[in-house]
């Protein structure tokens, strides 16, 4: 106690873990920038970046009053604006929220940085396609309203608090809230070009993998936000008056993650064959998530089993929202909705009375593998529903009201050259050297006036040894890449090699800014494509290149056309029109 | 209480804060390493590292007894040396300074990591040119003498502490220090090479964007920094006695941080028209230097404000030391110098009597804009002028030193071709491909014997369909590269292909070392760029391309020519010389 | 103390440290993977991120039993499954060990953090060419019973422990078991391919260097194991309650880390003429490992020289074990075996009495240094022998059966592609130019009917002006890219261009996984070779090519062969055969 009548130790504990649970932004940022492409890199920094000021800015301004401002039914309506109260005043009105034993606040940072993460799990899944601003937007109403009102209802003294609805750290209140805004934006703003294809001869479409680029920086953040989320949920406890609820949170946190990653591991391994490095992390995360909601009410051996289950069930959603078309880049909504439903549940199924005082025998509840019936598993199921489909239906109304007025998904060009370059003009990664993206961007060809290439010529031409050989050199826009590659294939080119250049010709290249100086360069990332052919007739080559590569822009590319002395295969010693050839 | 009498819980405290003050050394290696260009990596990681070493060294052998050792005005003069003393003595001597409720070692260790901070500022500053032992020397000095001086008067009892100067958490004892030594540095050190540059024909000088190579570095820096100034600030409490003043402490460190955020924001996408990311970086640090004096005396609302101020006010100070030719190539600058300043002043302005117990109502102060006139503003004032020219006479005085005797600024090739290179015999991305620098090294080219490229030649060569195609490829040193494609477009070459290559032909490769064995590599990084002509002569585009390239050094490069047979546009389908002329 | 009689603070700190400890995971894993080629990062990360959840596994399952089950000499023997068993059981059962003060689950996870980190330790050094699978089962081994075993000897009351034997952190246990383990991996693996090479003029062999691929990865991970030593030894307290010990272990720690800092600087400087920042990356590890053992024992001074020994040492150990042919990637065993070993030894000479009150006046001991004879040191070197004896033979016993039964090595090809292929499908930057490798894979050509290439005929061939230029491109694969660079040496051409590409003919691309879908790309890189050739004949350059390349699989690589028109050398101005000949 300091001389004021506030806890030391509680109020040390709960900074301690709000400051692991702000690293946790950090975690978030590394993992959905590592799981998104380079060229969008930029812009994923930024959202995580700014969507921690904005979620302060709209818990501070109104978030924090509707979420613990009374404790009405459905919306604290009283004492709404905070900031410019005096902290005397603030300690009056909101002293005897939470637990009397930290200063006002203590108590808001924690919460704020909870807020925060429900903001940021949006975040990845909109990646790779939103507008910067309208994720501003989308993130400020979150935070400023639909938050705290589910917040107000679980955690603020509401009408799912008063049935007796169980959320210890949030599996519902921050990992539902989270999804299933997250799950509305990703259907309003469909799937990012070129993710989902169709095949023109079976007519299936197939989902397509768009790796990220960075795992060391994705593992980086999974590490953060591991070691963040021994703030978040031991952190829930609020107190550090009972060192055994802490120390068996902790375990059940721990147990659970290191349970996932196994399984989600070797679930990865039976399935695709190898052990996939990002669906451990996301298993990694599915065992945090789905512990979340009952860390302090279930056993560590019951939180090993939750976690075992969590690391199968995420990959099996990862791969289920794959087939429904549902294209979430960095996989938030399997983790955080998909997981945050399963831990909401899971409470009502293992929770033991006695394993922690916050789970105690006197006051807590069974679950329905202990005994306890339905009763709570009940409740649970109802606050899942009521709050899925006020999340659900309020953040996809928020998202077409953007999508109708200032538009959510950046132009189709901005997205195929990426969003550093579109939305913030500066790059991440400018030194390195990147590869061209196999990627159909989906523009059709205007083109007139080229002879349509007849496949026939191809076949009648059954050249000899002394066969001219001709190389022919594509320089085009990297984003036309897999449609030339395409174009290439089905008149039967098997041999080409690629080369990531940089160009300019009468193009202009985007002005790029860093840290407010504009970066003068006219060279822009092209892709060179070399190819010997002897067979196929240079005609044949050169009309199917054009007609792949033709919009009627500027920036279009050009085609070289060089003669060949000789070629030699290494392998046969084969040479001239014979090395060329496949067997 | 301990049996010894400490205060257990301080000491927790102070320690917790300082291990993650301590973390900042990695936040400021990420950060200035991504603001910088890849082919310096090693060497600025190395700086960051190794001076939390050399201040540790300084502040232990010498620091620690100039700044506390007695509270003489000037400087402490009594038991300097604290290395070898046992730690009986050191409580005998030390256990009134600072408060006594902790132990020595962890009062010790508490500013060591505060010391360790003045220092690392500077590094970002003279990145990209100076030399490694002259940094390592001048980190030595400051943690030596200059910092300690400075501290004793604020914080160790001296001078401006007797006359009620206020700097809570280090705007001017850190901040300020370790920006006016960065300034010092970038005055006496000069500009990076190609950083600024005369236009021949305007004759007006333009500051150019030398964008850093790694954004998500930059952003893990960031993130890390502000987790440590969640130590910085509210550990500044050196005790946690009062939870209020610490939970005070930890928000408006926290809201100012995140009113930057957003204003930088802003402010940089209406002056540069897009958001950009490197600013907003900026920007948080920004808010977080300028609260980090008052932290402890204004509200959570001034603390907003000040945020707010400190967003814009960062991004118009990077545009003016850029307009000054103060090269600083990650803000440290404008970031620590210029909001420490600022920061300190709001002490005067914004400081409120009763925000918290540190400010009491009984014992505090209030700012202009509270009722407290321009007293403690004065003092405030005073300070900052005094330390500025203490602190920046006695660093330039240094640096000039250095300049003088060993040299400060590695050779004009080792900052072309990179300091990781020249300082360090290592790079930091061995495995990637890099891209060719738009830089022109300065070096005139001293060649001889080349008939100058006549441009009435290209003029009168109104050549036809059937004109002859040449292909002239380019194999050049990086460092070139910004030349030869002004010499290019000078005498009309609209269109290039630019790609990074190795390559090695009688010039020696660099001996690199990694661990300790030597890289056997000959392959040196090579641009070669692929120019198709027609209309303009090849003997005037070898001619130019010569002049533009030769230095007279091994490595100058090669020039090779093809025959083309045929050319095609994509866009209009024109072939051959046509294909070539811009519309 | 809580109404459970546990004490709180205690407990807070015990969690908070284990929560540093865990963060080490991170830092293990960044340090490793940058130290390793691009190629293999994503089964570096793999490795250090499901360590830790099968060490959970088994300390959870068996290892905490055997290591605190009883105070019998050898090993723990009761309640060796824990899990399932009710809190409360255990605090019956384990409340008396370690310290009754805190809570059996806190115990725990300190106690797991520790074990894991001896188990992150092996993958470093077994890095690049270890199978997945193999590492996977070893890990659980080790932290399942030999850790378990060596820790109850030491910590858990065994015969060490009553024989006097003295390790705080764990110098012994944890660095030295995980660094034997180490070791006996390397030998059993034996070097990765292209590490040692035997020169076959001399007969001697080389150590290759073979730079890691991201010191910015590697420098993250640095700072983040130093953070986290901050809670490796000073939490080995395992109590608050004594202010001052906390303070001095944390004081030793950092002063021994940053003493090996700038030794091993200079001590690389010296050697190698450059400040390697490898070694510096090194050094401070070691310094840290150094310290571990004896924190709580020997003076801040002690501390300094320790730290400066290590320093030095840890870099002669590196080029030692680089001579006797130990591959070692990161350099684990210079650091924590070797270094572990120094360390404790160190408590046996530097220890002295009422430093600490963890090596007080009434019940500690001197070391040989400070009159406490050769006692000590006895036992330390005694413990030193019995527990590399054991961990060393028993791990060369799990690593030859996992050798004999399913392999550990992967396969050649894996091994050149890399793990990230062949292990796990997926790559770490699929978006970055990566460059080839020069390597010499070591398979031996089998190429027949190509005539062999007389060196006579290039001697012979006094060509003049009018030369014939011929420019010959070969497409190969990246892993042949040594030894064609060695054949192309060995007949006199002294000047190539090297470009980084992509490619496919008749090879089928890799299969990659990316988060469960398949990355459908046959594009393989590939490595571009162009050299312009004059005197020495294209028969000649063809042949020797077609001889370094030839394995007889397909993805043997193409030669294309053209017609030059001119070359200029620019520093020359020579043209055509001339410009290709060096002086």
């Amino acid at each position: 106690m300091d001389f004021l009548g506030f806890n030391i130790l509680d109020t040390f504990w709960v900074l301690f873990c709000a400051f692991l649970v702000f690293f946790m932004n950090l975690g978030f940022a590394s993992v959905e920038a590592g799981f998104a492409r380079s060229k969008n890199t930029v812009n994923i920094l930024s959202k995580n970046f700014i969507v921690f000021a904005v979620s302060s800015l709209g818990f501070l301004f109104l978030g924090w009053g509707l979420m613990f401002g009374s404790d009405a039914g459905f919306v604290g309506t009283q004492n709404l604006w905070i900031l410019g109260k005096s902290t005397e005043a603030l300690e009056g009105i909101y002293g005897g929220t939470l637990t009397d034993q930290i200063p006002f606040w203590a108590k808001f940072f924690f919460q704020l940085v909870f807020c925060g993460t429900a903001a940021t799990i949006v975040s990845g899944a909109v990646a790779e396609r939103i507008k910067y601003i309208a994720f501003i937007i989308f993130s400020l109403i979150l935070t400023l309203v639909i938050y705290p009102i589910v917040g107000h209802w679980i955690w603020g003294g509401g009408w799912l608090a008063k049935l007796g609805f169980s959320d210890f750290a949030g599996d519902t209140v921050v990992h539902s809230v989270g999804g299933w805004a997250a799950l509305a934006g990703v259907i309003v703003l469909g799937p990012r070009i070129g993710k989902y294809t169709k095949n023109k001869k079976t007519g299936k479409t197939k989902a397509n993998a768009i790796p990220g680029h960075n795992m060391s920086l994705a593992v980086i953040g999974l590490f953060v936000l591991w070691l963040g989320w021994f703030g978040f949920n031991p952190g829930s406890t609020l107190t550090f008056s009972n060192t055994s609820d802490v120390a068996h949170v902790v375990m059940t946190t721990n147990t659970a993650a290191i349970a996932a990653v196994l399984t989600s591991t070797i679930t990865a391994w039976i399935i695709i064959g190898k052990p996939d490095l990002g669906m451990t992390v996301n298993g990694c995360l599915a065992g945090l998530v789905a512990i979340t909601g009952g860390a302090q009410a279930v056993s560590v051996l019951s939180s090993f089993i939750i976690g075992l289950i969590a690391g199968v069930i995420v990959v099996l959603f990862v791969i289920l929202f794959d087939k429904l078309k549902i294209d979430d880049p960095v996989g938030a909504t399997s983790v955080h909705l998909g997981c945050g439903i399963f831990g909401t549940i899971c409470i009502g199924l293992f929770a033991e009375k006695g394993v922690s005082s916050l789970n105690s025998v006197e006051s807590g509840f069974n679950g329905l593998f202990f005994g306890g019936g339905v009763h709570q598993l009940g409740i649970q199921l109802l606050g899942i529903v009521v709050v899925g489909a006020f999340t659900f239906g309020s953040t996809l109304l928020v998202w077409f009201i953007l999508k109708k007025t200032m538009g959510i998904r950046v132009s189709r060009k901005e997205e195929v050259e990426g969003l550093d370059i579109g939305e913030h003009g500066n790059r991440a990664y400018p030194n390195f050297a990147e590869q061209p993206e196999v990627i159909d961007d989906g523009e059709v060809a205007e083109i007139t006036g080229i002879t349509e290439p007849s496949e026939t010529v191809s076949v009648s031409d059954t050249s000899t040894k002394g066969a001219k050989l001709t190389k022919v050199t594509i320089i085009a826009n990297q984003a036309r890449f897999g449609k030339l590659q395409s174009a290439l294939e089905e008149i039967g080119i098997t041999g080409i090699t690629v080369t990531s250049v940089q160009g300019y010709g009468q193009q202009k290249g985007n002005t790029e800014y860093y840290r407010g100086a504009p970066v003068e360069s006219k060279l822009l990332p092209k892709v060179k494509v070399d190819v010997v052919v002897s067979k196929i007739p240079t005609e044949l080559l050169v009309g199917t290149v054009q007609k792949a590569l033709h919009t009627g822009n500027i920036g279009d590319g050009k085609i070289f056309i060089y003669d060949v002395e000789d070629v030699v295969k290494v392998r046969t010693g084969e040479s001239g029109y014979a090395a060329l050839q496949d067997e």
